[in-house]
């Protein structure tokens, strides 16, 4: 076991299994920068979405301004608060990564850590995800059924920022899904050596 | 390791942390048929919500019935999809692990696979129970910003049934994400041993 080895063998040069083991903890801290970037992307370019609008929407008197804002919708408030949590966890971890790849010894640990908290993060960034997908489809499409009309043929912009951020937010999902199979192989991994 | 373990090892009563490994292993199957569970009356009580109204919703001339069905709403019909996947999921898992628990040398490999697949199914169900959230807001206290009609004083059995399968959807979620915890401390635990 790792715990049990001296504190010269730091100086050693690394077996193959423990450089492929810390060569895939390398990929999982540059994922980690990879979330972060995505999840401060997507939220910025979902705050900055907001636009204002005149006679364009239908069923408002001409000249009325009228205003999008993500913080018109609890489903969209909802995103920006699960993406800055992302983006300050990735960061926070991603940094004590860069910290933890000069002791090999507590990695193992690490690794039990990231994949817990990890999972936790997946969940609230992809139901942020799917629930801000939910209100941006109903109002590119609208809803017939119970005449909620559609708006982003008069909020372009504002619709082009969600679809962004959405997309952005996605990656973000998938990339976290990745940094839990990375720790949950190198977890199965260390059981082989 | 188990796997060079003689085969008259099975026989053998077994050691404190193997007796340790199967009980997480045991709560892991039990937790996976809560899963299925929880997914399929999730699934039920949404696709039966179906509900027609006449002369309560506002806007609809009087005498003219309107109907609220699931698949009225894109989000809706995700989230039949996703918990149905969960569902087949969870119980094709959870039969599959009880033939495993006969043979604790093939658990190791189980758990990793477990934990690869348990981690896509929990964005997949988290995803969903986030869309047909995002929607149920809409219905249950409308839009103002976009002139987006509350319509659950109408359809009131129709959201009822909606608030109680997204109740089950969560449940199913934070399952999964205990499900996904209980592979990876059982991988750290095996490379304790």
């Amino acid at each position: 076991m790792a715990s049990a080895e001296p504190e010269s063998a730091k100086e050693a040069p690394p077996s193959t299994a423990a450089r492929g083991g810390v060569n895939l903890f390398l990929v999982g801290v540059v994922l980690r920068f990879v979330v972060f970037a995505a999840a401060v992307s997507s939220m910025v370019v979902m705050v900055t979405s907001k636009q204002t609008v005149v006679n364009k929407l239908r069923g408002v008197p001409p000249g009325i301004p009228v205003q999008a804002k993500f913080d018109h919708s609890p489903a969209f408030s909802y995103f920006v608060a699960a993406l800055s949590l992302t983006a300050s966890y990735s960061l926070t971890t991603g940094l004590a990564s860069v910290l933890v790849i000069a002791k090999p010894n507590c990695s193992t640990k690490c690794l039990l850590h990231y994949a817990i908290f990890d999972t936790l993060i997946l969940g609230v960034v992809a139901s942020a995800t799917g629930a801000a997908g939910g209100v941006a489809y109903i109002g590119l499409k609208g809803n017939k059924h119970v005449q909620w009309d559609k708006v982003c043929y008069a909020f372009d912009k504002f619709c082009r920022h969600v679809g962004g951020a959405l997309a952005t937010s996605l990656f973000a999902s998938v990339v976290m899904v990745f940094l839990i199979w990375i720790s949950i192989i190198s977890l199965h991994a260390r059981i082989r050596k």
